[in-house]
């Protein structure tokens, strides 16, 4: 069954579905323009774009039948029929659905939410390729990072170093703003780099990810600059700790709630409970952060072929953090990393 | 009035405003972290934002007292106690705002739209300046790049050095995706690179943008390579011819409309009329895109202190097409270019 058809069998006779999120117009048809709209009934499957993309289109589209019109959102309403209409509550806006109602007073909107996003947490086998070629590309990247003379550059030299090392490594771009974070910045979880310079004793701190051919990787690893301080080793043993059991119990049917308490309580365990200040993961695949997010509020199980990172951290506010973050793909044998990288704190000159 | 009083004097004694654009709570309070949500009254001014957040909201933020929650969504119905809650109406989701309701059954819900993109559209001095820098590191790039041998590199080999050359001359990132377009790929307007190589006889399209500070330009200029042919000369002369007249009448109290009208008016007389195929133009600043949007149907007028891009282009199917494209800002004196590039058809090597 094609995506399309996995979406045709979820709706009633009665209904069509209007995707409006452009990830998902993406995923089910393969359109990666800016502006467009798919409307998929039970017998048709249309997607409408502008003419600036007509070529594009015509390129990248094969299920859908493409309609080319200056306004996507007026044009849409011509081609509905159907009794009710499906909209994806998580993205349409409450000005476009006043104008669609308005357009089409007598029609019936039900508000679904998920339909595509539930279709995307388990990657088929084209998808994990992709996503692995984006971590293989990453984690090559960090490795030339780890051999450079590193005392005295900036954050921001690092994170443009490591961005344009991955475009040459070739990944399409970057999977989303690189975080090189120092000394007690590296306390603040999502750090943006600045003009600060890597200085003997700091910790240091990079989240980075590429982008290949539209799929995503995310990898985080800490190192010390010089020799490992006790109270940075102390901190690192714990999230190494925190992060090992993380991806040994992150299998197929574990509960997502679970993992996540064995987590937090290692690193309680160690001292650390009330610094470990954010989720454990999250789904990766067209988006950075998707569906499923690893929390201690999601009870959904884990299940073969999701694709999700395991990433503790414990931040010291005022001198430093450390985080360890993989990407993974969940198989029948357990969770597979793919950012694969030593998890032993490496000392950097 | 700071922008927070200008929103204020709009709100009526029993409303208050919940801000949930990334661009507009950046705009409005500085803050630059990817999850926050804003809630303005007649008497108090909060940001909500995550613990990842904490650090970077106090450097960032000042005249909004900042509270820290892991359920921004949650946290911010307790904070409401005004009878009418305007939202906006263009980013809120139809989820977002069902999920309000429910936590605030007894409240009245406003759609609001543009409240702030309003104030947006003016820019003040700051402002301008941070695009006039934008500006001036794209066309420095792009200068550099008409130095290269071009004859034999890729499209994409093409976009990255530009995008690289930008960062280098102190743009904190591109504004968009780099659109490099040659030969045939030309007629699309909005190409994405791909691995052709540059040859004797092509159209080259290159459409791009530097950021400084969260600002953007955009500009776009079209080259041949080698010496230009009379199809391509005489495309050019038309978009050129056409973008003259657009920039001569870009000024203060001018009908949009009427200024769209103008330029479509001189390209049909040169016979190239239908294709035509988009807009005249965009406002430019925080987004690549944002109002006012220059088309045959926004009656506004032009007003001081805008920055707007004029932009026609012609494309030929199959066999290549021409933008040329400023940025540039209104005042008093008319449409002051802040993309300052050569409108000669240049024959590079």
């Amino acid at each position: 069954m094609s995506r399309l058809e996995h979406i045709r069998a979820k709706l009633r006779d009665d209904e069509s579905f209007l995707v409006s999120n452009p990830v998902n117009i993406r995923y089910l048809s393969g359109f990666t323009g800016s502006n467009a709209l798919l409307h998929i009934s039970k017998l048709n499957a249309h997607l409408y774009t502008d003419s600036r993309y007509e070529i594009q289109a015509a390129n990248e589209v094969s299920e859908f039948e493409v309609l080319i019109s200056q306004d996507i959102w007026h044009q849409i309403t011509k081609g509905i029929s159907s009794a009710v209409l499906c909209i994806e509550a998580k993205h349409l806006t409450v000005g476009r659905l006043a104008g669609l109602k308005k357009e089409m007073p007598s029609l019936e909107f039900k508000e679904c939410s998920d339909l595509v996003e539930q279709l995307r947490i388990c990657k088929d086998s084209t998808e994990i390729e992709l996503i692995k070629k984006a971590c293989e590309i990453s984690v090559e990247a960090l490795r030339q990072l780890t051999e450079l003379k590193l005392v005295g550059k900036t954050e921001l030299e690092l994170s443009t170093w490591l961005e344009r090392k991955m475009i040459d490594l070739g990944a399409t771009d970057k999977a989303f703003n690189t975080i090189v974070a120092s000394g007690e910045n590296s306390a603040i979880p999502h750090h943006q780099p600045t003009s600060r310079r890597i200085s003997e004793g700091d910790l240091l701190k990079i989240d980075f990810g590429a982008q290949f051919q539209g799929y995503k990787s995310d990898c985080t690893r800490t190192f010390t600059i010089g020799k490992a301080q006790t109270w940075q080793k102390e901190i690192y043993d714990a999230v190494r700790q925190g992060q090992l059991i993380g991806r040994e119990l992150a299998s197929v049917s574990a509960k997502i709630s679970d993992v996540d308490h064995a987590v937090r309580n290692q690193i309680q365990q160690s001292g650390f409970g009330q610094y470990f200040t954010h989720g454990l993961g999250h789904g990766v695949g067209l988006e950075i952060h998707e569906d499923p997010f690893l929390s201690a509020k999601t009870a959904d199980k884990i299940t073969e072929d999701m694709v999700i990172t395991v990433e503790p951290g414990i931040y010291l506010a005022e001198r430093g953090g450390v985080r360890i973050e993989d990407t993974g793909v969940v198989t029948s044998g357990g969770y597979e990393v793919l950012t694969k990288f030593t998890y032993e704190l490496l000392e950097l000159a």
